[in-house]
């Protein structure tokens, strides 16, 4: 605060413009510097769920990075969503469900310990968690939807423990299987972004491989929750119906990456596509169904609270986001 | 938490679902049946600025909603939009900019003791600019675009004092000449709307009219805020230019309200327009600008965080809103 102009305000020449309070100095309010938690609340019938910001992850968008389209397009797509020049932005979301009998993490991002060289962008859910006023320890179960590190890598917290102590972890059976067999991971050790995928399933599992819970798909994995097989992104990724009551909603995890490239142009693939041809052919099976439902669908990579409806679009998709609601 | 499921499970034929820790008995974790506050920070070059979600009211859409389109398609709008069925939703954002020197809120709300049968959907800035660190009585400035009641009416708290004693108020001079004007009360004595308008702003004013700076447009009233004149939605309707080393963005205030029907469609004519071909000419004039420009544009309307960028689309424009930054 102008301490000197407020003097002069309190002066008889300016009545108008002083204060209604001629209070005593204040300081400067100080910046925070600092964003909000991440965290959003919304109700599927009975079931309370949080959504919840591991961050976002802004990176030069590699020559690659849609295998099937020239980069230019690629580009054009990240300039119509307004993302930094020559970059690409991904978001990452975790969603936390309490059943009323469970407390369910669907997914953990990145990991506290992945942060990385911009400190608060990627590895917040842990922080998000507890600021969403829940004890890691509470959590009874950790949902994966498959085993890339931004799933799986925020199961340990910064110092290697088990981030989720008392949680059971269950994992897809078919991604299980597939990232922890020996000669899987010989045969992609001459593909640096596979090989690094194995490292970090081995990694973040040492020591707990016989404790993971393999789930099947078209089963209900947990009360309320159903697994729906959606491979191609991962050999055994994995999607999600939520019901309560009358009420359902979809999580959609990877079956599209960013949509403001996937989902718009279901055909295009990302880097990170194991199987990229039956990705694609997933994609436009779930979104197909998404939009006939007229389902709330949830997206790891939607941009956070990642809560929208999906309708079909000519050859593609549009997602249009939830409003956020003030209320739950 | 199953407790006797959980016993079955720690059993020997359950190795691979047991939990990782055989913890004892948990409670199962209570629901919060809360929303979190609604606030989320952006840098303008060096000010630090919060949008402030005060809430979003539902009701069932007036049959004169839109005036000059026939409802049905303010209805496929609404439903274009996931609006509940036959209901219309308005959120409702100020902004507080910390300018370093000032600390400035821009509008603020529908007030919270208007909170309304629906406690917590709108008059929550007040509570929310807590929730974000900032002590009311800390606020220099409150900045008034227009003297509608969403947007005056949170100068008061619960009790009917001050909300921010230490605030000099500032409202554009037309409208302060306009709504406090005896004849043009007088006038709107058969419009019920319209003499709500001039009732809330006789009752959120009473006693310190003397007080409140009127300001003029096309001038910097406060260091990096210049007023910008938008007439039509009020006769002295205002938007700003926020100003910080190179970095600027626009505050649109009710250009349009929800841009999901006007800012789409710039010739609907919202029912809260003063002067509905006014403002009309008023939008597309200011969204042209925002569009050439390459702006960013906070409107008041917009969806919480209710921050995007504006293009021309046919006859009218699209909002494309800002992605959630885990960092500011």
């Amino acid at each position: 605060m102008d301490i000197s102009r407020r003097h002069v305000l309190a002066g008889a020449a300016a009545i108008a413009t002083a204060p209604l309070f001629n209070g005593a100095a204040r300081a400067e309010a100080p910046a925070t510097n600092k964003q909000v938690a991440g965290i959003y609340r919304y109700k599927v019938g009975s079931f309370e769920c949080t959504s919840i910001n591991d961050g976002a992850r802004s990176f030069p968008m590699p020559d690659t990075f849609v295998r099937n389209v020239p980069k230019e397009k690629a580009r054009e797509a990240a300039a119509a969503a307004y993302m930094p020049d020559g970059m690409v932005t991904v978001p990452f979301n975790p969603q936390l469900i309490n059943t009323g009998s469970k407390l369910v993490l669907i997914d953990t991002g990145n990991g506290i310990a992945n942060q990385g060289p911009t400190k608060g962008a990627v590895g917040n859910t842990l922080q998000n968690l507890v600021a969403s006023g829940v004890d890691p320890k509470s959590v009874d179960i950790v949902l994966l939807s498959h085993l890339h590190p931004d799933h799986i890598n925020g199961i340990r917290a910064a110092d290697g423990s088990m981030a989720f102590p008392n949680a059971e972890i269950m994992a897809p059976a078919v991604d299980w299987n597939f990232w922890t067999n020996a000669e899987n991971a010989a045969k992609a050790d001459s593909n640096p972004m596979m090989k690094n995928y194995f490292a970090v399933v081995k990694k973040a599992f040492a020591g707990i491989e016989s404790k993971i819970t393999r789930y099947d798909w078209d089963k209900e994995v947990v009360p309320g929750i159903h697994s729906i097989g959606t491979p191609g992104h991962t050999p055994g990724h994995t999607s999600f119906w939520l019901t309560s009551g009358n009420s359902k909603i979809l999580i959609q995890s990877d079956v599209t990456n960013i949509p403001e490239f996937f989902l718009i142009n279901p055909d295009w693939h990302v880097m990170y596509d194991a199987e990229p041809d039956l990705a694609a052919k997933t994609r436009h099976k779930f979104l197909d169904m998404a939009a006939a439902e007229k389902a709330t669908v949830v997206g790891f990579h939607f941009q956070f609270p990642s809560i929208g409806h999906v309708e079909k679009n000519g050859t593609g998709y549009r997602l249009i986001p939830a409003a956020w609601n003030p209320t739950i």
